[in-house]
């Protein structure tokens, strides 16, 4: 269940009614009742994420000198998807309800025994005993039903208001002992079939969990059998392990290393939900850390932790809003070594932003294995081939989207020029993502000495940055329209600008508000300094 | 058939072969024996496609002030595929032999009759009648049999060969009529059962061609059935249309504008070929230009036209490689009013590059009724409500990718700093799209004073540009590297640097070879103008 503490549901309402009134993202599909779990990105939208993708792109690939790009293809040969363990493995436990048709997912649907303390024991359910509470004197504690919900961050309150309506209903008397949520998954054969559906109520309709694989399936070419089956892939950090040994023929990387790839994955998820934060189509920004046998992958493991960490805060995230969680050491599958999320303080609680994994040399082995090609590396200190491991960091861009929007944005009161107090809506983007980094502003649109200039400007500026040009109504209310946008800088064509000498414009900075003149070659460095 | 003049397959080899070693592009899953259709971009291949996709993006969208960006979906709503048009009639006509199990598209497979002419007839094939040849006194044309080619540049000239091994193997005699080749889909009800298979030689194995669906199917959430079947999108195009009115909604746009998108289509092609021009896993980068009803499409078509050849020789490709192909209109969809495509000159062919059709408002008039939602803009001169008519120049980044690489790839003779002659292999890219803008290197790589001064150039540069630094062998072989690469300029860092005033480099420049010295100041001036 998600940490409750930093739950904020009006700001997930307010991001979403934003998102789609700017033209951030809108529902795939909108005009024909959507499609759940796919979403477009709107006018707006685009050039946050792209300029999110090509930051990353710039810090990771094109600023380091150990790390080379590629871009594979979405559908891969089916062989790839055996050898990662993803046709036999990549499976989410789903529940069908017999009677709504409703499905879950196992993970996400709780319940709790229905458990009333008399002090005699109460006739018990089939399966089911009385037993004895405390010390003696005892009372008995008997099961008389169970509730069941969905994973929120009111999970326990429902299923404890559930179990009092159900005592009610069931005219039974004695003290309700205080609920124990449990995942579904943990429930006992003879448990489900008194598990009421949380579509209808009554039980008896649920199913025990099944294995239900996430990978979208489709078939190449034109039979359609098992022979064609192939897959749309559900991760882009397989193209790095296929592409492995292509990579280190035909460029001249050395240990240590790194193979970066931006894409589209998709996973048909069970349950998509809080907004982009798990759809079923969305964009992966992974990067595949090969190392040394022998090298010291827990340094290593630290060093990518830190530079995500870093990364993630240069692009505007608070650092208030990132934790670390670190997988315990039990739960981990048996090749990995290691994994650390980065955590980020979503308005629906502290949720998974970056996964930071230490993989061993299991991907290499496993496709070496399945193809028979060896996956070697010539180590010239030890003069030996060696099969090297891998540190992943695996993010989405989906999500650092979403993180972006959610702290970026505000509602504040300010004064506008007559002092008055009006509310103003404004995101806070760094100007390294802001989708329109400049906004020109001739001060009146029918006066051509301001309007020639600021056109003059705005052609300069545009030839290498997403600026935006609007003569449209008052100075303060194109202010507020490139706040919401989360545009850095406005600049105003004035009168100082065409009557006095030095052509400079007011500047007016977002977040603070203030304004200063400045000239064309002070705006052209601030933003090469800014931006890039 | 293609045009069989411009045919170069050795220029095909070299570049697959080029492409392959220096990590241009590599087949898909190769480890695996590799998937018919698709191909994965390496990392040289991943910079040229990003710069060719950004060189596209910013022209289209960031200087120009009519055109947004969006981003949808890959997967959408099936309905969006029956307005369109794509789930009744996006088909090949596909041919099975049932006796190799090879599959053909009957468009692209050739067959004609053998026929012989004689002075008195032969026994007719079945089905046939021999029929009498010139002016009496007549000779007598008989059928002996069929044979049948792939398309290639040699379709006619191999089923003359077959003609005459068919004619020998018969023992017929006299006079072979010059064969007539037709495409597949012309054959009879009766000459099908009597046309050979190109798999095995001998006719009766070949169906009739029947239509398939080239939509990749696939099937979202836990059901598999026909309620929830979904498809990858086989063009980009349609989610301009289908976010038509959230773009109107949510934006400022005023007819005439556009909506432009960059992203990835599936077709599943009977038979993928040449390379990553014909796949089955591609880039699209298409854009659809809404006009009034009323306004002048024909003007605005022919300027799309001109803007779409002016942006192919901006990044860099030959005009004498460019071409149109109009359309004839009796080939035109009813909706269609007109449709040029710019064709390039590839080693295997002139063939489509880019097509810009007139749309009518036929898209937006579909999904309005598919939809039941109005699709219309409020005309302010005549205070009336309209559905915008459109301009779609819709083009493949993989097609331009593939242009690019065959325009600018040469192998010449080139004397080394002795005087021999040598040959080198250079890609002639633009700057504005070549995968490493610069490569710095120090003269030598043991005196420190040479790659500190190469590593803090070095160390500049590549905060905003994709640059290599070599320090590896002689001077000339570096060079030879970097041509191979499309690497537009060397600086090397030499002892005139380190020693003499002015802190200047060696330019040399890829294409002229030529070389000059350039303070830092100057060189980042020359990017800064030829890179953007």
């Amino acid at each position: 269940m998600s940490n409750s503490s930093t739950e904020n549901p009006n700001l997930m309402e307010a991001l979403v009614s934003l998102a789609k009134r700017r033209g951030f993202i809108y529902q795939s599909s909108e005009i024909y009742g959507g499609l759940n779990g796919f979403f477009d990105y709107g006018p707006l939208g685009v050039e946050l994420k792209r300029n999110i993708r090509d930051c990353w792109w710039r810090d990771m690939v094109h600023r380091r000198d150990d790390i080379v790009g590629i871009e594979t293809s979405i559908i891969m040969h089916p062989k790839v998807w055996e050898a990662s363990g993803h046709v036999a493995g990549f499976t989410d436990p789903l529940v069908d309800c017999k009677v709504s048709k409703q499905r879950y997912r196992a993970d996400q649907l709780f319940f709790a025994a229905v458990t009333v303390e008399t002090e005699k024991p109460l006739p018990p359910l089939p399966g089911h005993e009385s037993f004895a509470l405390g010390q003696a004197p005892h009372t008995y504690g008997t099961t008389i039903g169970y509730v069941s919900a969905l994973e929120s961050e009111r999970t326990t309150e429902e299923l404890q208001e559930a179990a009092e309506k159900l005592k009610r209903k069931k005219g039974v008397q004695g003290k309700l002992v205080p609920v124990q949520p449990q995942e579904f998954t943990e429930a006992s054969e003879s448990q489900i079939p008194l598990i009421p559906s949380p579509a209808t109520g009554e039980p008896g309709s649920l199913t025990p969990p099944r294995a239900f694989n996430m990978m979208f399936e489709t078939n190449v070419g034109a039979l359609k059998d098992a022979s064609s089956v192939a897959y749309l892939r559900p991760e882009t950090a397989q193209g790095m392990f296929v592409d492995f040994k292509n990579v280190v023929d035909t460029t001249r990387v050395k240990l240590p290393f790194g193979i970066a790839q931006v894409g589209k994955s998709f996973r048909n998820e069970i349950t998509p939900r809080n907004f982009i934060f798990r759809s079923r189509e969305f964009e992966q920004m992974e990067m595949e850390y090969f190392i040394h046998p022998d090298a010291d992958w827990f340094a290593c493991h630290e060093e990518w932790l830190k530079w995500c960490q870093a990364w993630l805060i240069s692009i505007g995230l608070p650092e208030s809003h990132l934790s670390l969680h670190e997988h315990p050491k039990e739960k981990l599958s048996f090749y990995s070594r290691r994994t650390v999320d980065i955590m980020f303080k979503y308005p629906f609680g502290v949720q998974e932003l970056w996964g930071i994994a230490a993989r061993s040399d299991y991907d290499l082995q496993q496709h070496q294995k399945f193809s028979g090609v060896p996956h070697v590396m010539f180590d010239e200190a030890t003069k030996a081939k060696v099969v090297p491991h891998v540190i992943e960091p695996a993010v989405g861009t989906d999500r650092i989207f979403l993180a972006v929007l959610a702290s970026a944005y505000a509602v504040e009161d300010v004064k506008d020029e007559k002092g008055n107090v009006e509310q103003r809506t404004v995101l806070r983007l760094s100007p390294r993502i802001a989708p329109v980094k400049v906004a020109v502003l001739p001060l009146l649109k029918n006066k051509e000495a301001l309007t020639n200039r600021a056109k003059a400007l705005y052609a300069k500026l545009k030839r290498r940055y997403a600026v935006q040009y609007d003569d449209g109504g008052a100075i303060g209310k194109r202010y507020r329209r490139q706040d919401e946008a989360g545009t850095p800088w406005c600049v105003t064509i004035d009168f100082d600008t065409i009557e006095k000498e030095g052509d400079t414009f007011t500047l007016r900075e977002r977040d603070s508000m203030s304004q200063k003149r400045i000239t064309e070659a002070e705006l052209f460095a601030l933003l090469e300094e800014q931006v890039y």
